[in-house]
């Protein structure tokens, strides 16, 4: 660890006072990995992230496992995962099928995923944006009829490429606040609004959310979904908590696939926004000291570091 | 390049049009380099940066070889640079006999370096953060009252250890605001606000700028200078922006050691910022892509990548 008292915690004015992280690195994090992470490995990483403090950790996806093979093994270790206290546990599901399956094993959070974009929807769902959610609109409406553990089950939106696109480039506001719109128009709890390809800045990102505060939309149903591709990612996240946005997804030690590929991954890294909220007084929950020993222990078992700057820094200090 | 027309730029209330990017690289990137980089190729450096767009391009360092073997050859360099027209070649001086050798070779900006903590001010200068003041007054005073090409002589002030130190951990931001009106009043024209250890959050970041200015301390002569070890550099910078800060150092291809290397050093990368900046719109007046190019050259020199985000996205899909 560093100098003990670090980061110093000084508040900034406008900024709320705690921020719900939603922890994506077992499921967006590995689903890129080519080799395969043994259903146990996955169960371990899950369990001690949540023990690091984290209350909501995005677990698997029932997508067909074609299409995801690393987590063609969600049915085997959801069970696994147990019923951890105070710990929400959500999964993706593209389908019908993936939502039956999903809900057979007890799962209370789901989530679907869409598009901003035709160039993506294409390409990730192969069909049009306005296909696609005429695809989700009947598996949320099941989601949102279902009782799982006598609760309703909770629906969150991922919506991708909502601000570049790697055919289609800038992306227009109305274009994504309109999709955002039908998402929660089909009953989604919550949306996850993501910079897939991580070109995003503050000024856009404040636009955006301004542009969906216009439509009505309330912030508290909204996360923000930043990749660090450009290194853009804790500034455009301090731009939406001085909007008020109290969600923001990350990936423990930036797991997410290589930020250099094409497919423009490189997840914001969970320590690193920890290092930034903790310095804010803003709470998170989380010990960074153990969210970190987690991260390194996950690199060992992917053989590579992490490509967080905090996980590096605090790591080499412990060494 | 990615698809074009990114980032887009979306300017945010509040922030300023334009920001000058002091440029480290040359001097605070290549000092740590152990292997001896040719006077020949920093002279190229330097014109590739200023050819690239930026207008203040710190090219190297006058003090006593022993101490920094990298730069020992800037009597030699100094010349080859020539007279850029608009761009600013400040030399970082030491001591008065760094002076001299600076002004000799006409040097216009040169700038002294103290630091906010006594056991830095040790570590770095072998003296107390006063004697050190001390030792810089009468360079300062010098400088000054010296011309070149019919101008007074620049001078700016570099502070470490602004917001946490590797020994004391969280710096009071009074010891900070004490020496930093120190270096005003004897002379400087402007200051450089360094994070070294890159342990600063955005409300510290605010809070010094605060009471800065609460001691009347005009905003335009400050600079700020973020590492980005743990990946906290560009929200800092935002929050300077948004305090109104103009100046902000910048390493081009965040060239500046191994950000994971106990020296905890790991520069802001130049690209990063600029992305950011015309993401919001802001002037730099520079060129990204002849930067990348010229990160990316100069990481060939170096034998290693470029520790940049936006450098190794940029350069992965010009590949």
């Amino acid at each position: 660890m560093t100098a003990p008292g670090l980061p110093m915690a000084v508040p900034a004015r406008g900024l709320p006072p705690r921020v719900r992280i939603h922890e994506v690195g077992a499921r967006d994090g590995l689903q890129n990995e080519k080799a395969t992470v043994p259903t146990e490995v996955k169960a371990e990483f899950v369990h001690r992230l949540a023990a690091a403090g984290l209350t909501t950790v995005e677990a698997t996806s029932f997508v067909h496992p074609k299409w995801v093979p690393q987590l063609a093994d969600a049915e085997r270790l959801f069970p696994l995962l147990g019923d951890i206290e105070g710990v929400h546990l959500p999964v993706l599901v593209p389908n019908d099928r993936g939502l039956d399956r999903a809900l057979a094993l007890g799962a209370r959070r789901v989530a679907v995923f869409a598009s901003a974009t035709e160039s993506f929807a294409q390409a990730n769902l192969n069909r049009t944006v306005d296909e696609a959610l005429a695809m989700f609109e009947p598996v949320v409406a099941r989601a949102k009829a279902a009782e799982a553990a006598h609760e309703r089950v909770h629906v969150r939106g991922y919506l991708s490429m909502c601000f570049g696109d790697p055919w289609e480039g800038p992306v227009p506001i109305p274009q994504v606040v309109r999709v955002c719109k039908a998402l929660l128009d089909m009953g989604c709890d919550e949306l996850s609004l993501g910079d897939t390809i991580g070109v995003a800045t503050p000024g856009h990102v404040l636009a955006l959310l301004a542009a969906l505060d216009e439509q009505g939309v309330p912030t508290d149903r909204i996360g923000v979904h930043f990749h660090d591709t450009y290194g853009q990612a804790l500034a455009n996240t301090l731009a939406a908590l001085q909007h008020g946005v109290t969600t923001v997804d990350a990936s423990a030690g930036g797991l997410g696939g290589c930020p250099y590929a094409k497919s423009a991954t490189g997840n914001l890294a969970t320590e690193d926004l920890v290092w930034m909220l903790h310095g804010l007084g803003i709470e998170t929950g989380v010990d960074l000291g153990r969210l970190t020993d987690t991260s390194v222990w996950m690199a060992t078992q992917l053989g590579r570091p992490s490509p967080s700057r905090t996980v590096r820094a605090l790591s080499h200090k412990e060494s």
